[in-house]
């Protein structure tokens, strides 16, 4: 029998509005939803048919799980004050360790959605990886089951290695969204619409099926094509920001192929 | 009437095969291959149907086009040797200019697919892009023609713009690929899988179908969230390369805000 029948969600932002939409389209009922502002919270609030309060002192006491979907921020401080008696107390953060919910129940945990949110998207929860963890074996086991009803991809992972992942997320996530920034910022310069691009960023994403990724290396750097190199350094004399990361990534991925590959 | 109806192709890497193949699937004839290395080019010719020479001077002197699908750096050298009566000549380079087949032929020009090829990978050019440059109408409407059977996606671009098309796509694809090679490793170090950032990864490479791309940016560094930063430089201590890529990329996004952003 599920135990986890009555959730209070806290928060409005990307995550607790993704997650908890999520929840009540698989049947779970959120019972409540605390946020501080209440424009946000209240049109979340009747969207999940919840309840809604501003005030931590109004928080329902008795519900099976509260889900903390609060900023990174914010969390230390929140859950200084924040006590229940008998729920499961989880964060959804990548990078804060599970310690910081220590004082707000005998059973806490933590429920990490790895995606990346947008306001007003549609995302499915189907595959999406929720990494798990738990203070006992009885919470995780209640986790895991609640997590299984939003996706396929449910994982035990420990705070040290939450926090490695989601480092990973920055450097496979937003950095790339940033050399796509770039991309798209030169050629506007150039008259060159930036859908030139789609075709071999798809490509290069759909790559990732394989392991060993620095096989699939092309490239400038990879062929050591000084020439290239030196010429496309010549190209971004006026844009210094990205010639520093052409010349960093460059030379990295250099001295990756040495120290890596047999040669 | 199609004009091109024999082809001759000059190589036999990853550009040569997938592009001679695919032209042949699509009706057209390669008359002849050429290839210095006789184990791949004999290999691609019988593929494809076609004679196979390793010999410069023996070149079919008649077909209706000539496809240099050499490396960057073989290019120079080659087109100074290498002379037709009368058929077109094209080059395949991102990175090379239209002018160095100037003494190959009266009727040259550049036919640059944009995508990442790899040996034994099947990739379909429907919807690659194909760059398409020429030094008179004429032969400019006969490669368009050619190219219209491979792809639904083809473009006039000068030898300026696809210059600077070809540096976009390092950022958008090398170094790209790098970045998802840091994460995979960093992942090994800590036990975890590379299954648990696929998700991130389609969705950030699946999200370019928008414009200003930069305000899809999330993460610690368009926060400004310096806490996580440190942290995260932090764990990196041991790793200077990849926390070096992490200080420059997380500063420039911070910097990109500011500039560009309506505060």
């Amino acid at each position: 029998m599920d135990r986890i029948i009555n959730i209070v969600v806290l928060g409005a932002g990307n995550v607790a509005s993704h997650l908890s939409k999520s929840l009540v389209s698989k049947g779970l009922t959120i019972v409540q939803l605390y946020n501080r502002t209440e424009e946000s919270g209240l049109r979340l609030a009747r969207l999940l048919g919840a309840s809604y309060t501003n005030s931590v002192r109004n928080i329902l006491p008795d519900a099976d799980l509260y889900i903390l979907a609060i900023s990174d921020n914010a969390l230390p401080e929140f859950a200084s004050h924040f006590h229940v008696r008998k729920g499961i107390v989880v964060h959804t953060s990548g990078s804060v360790g599970l310690d910081i919910l220590q004082k707000t129940s005998t059973r806490i945990g933590v429920l990490y959605p790895l995606q990346t949110f947008r306001e007003g998207k549609h995302i499915s929860f189907d595959r999406i990886p929720i990494c798990i963890e738990a203070n006992k074996p009885g919470v995780e086991k209640e986790l895991v089951t609640l997590a299984e009803k939003l996706s396929t991809n449910v994982q035990i992972i420990n705070s040290r290695q939450r926090k490695m992942l989601h480092l990973t997320a920055v450097f496979a996530g937003n950095f790339t969204n940033y050399l796509y920034t770039i991309a798209e910022d030169l050629l506007l310069q150039y008259d060159l619409p930036f859908e030139l691009l789609k075709p071999l960023i798809k490509q290069t994403a759909a790559n990732v099926r394989h392991s060993d990724l620095f096989s699939l290396q092309t490239g400038p750097a990879v062929r050591e094509d000084t020439a290239i190199i030196e010429e496309h350094l010549g190209l971004l004399a006026n844009e210094k920001a990205y010639k520093d990361i052409y010349d960093l990534i460059s030379k990295q991925i250099i001295q990756y192929k040495h120290q890596h590959v047999k040669l």
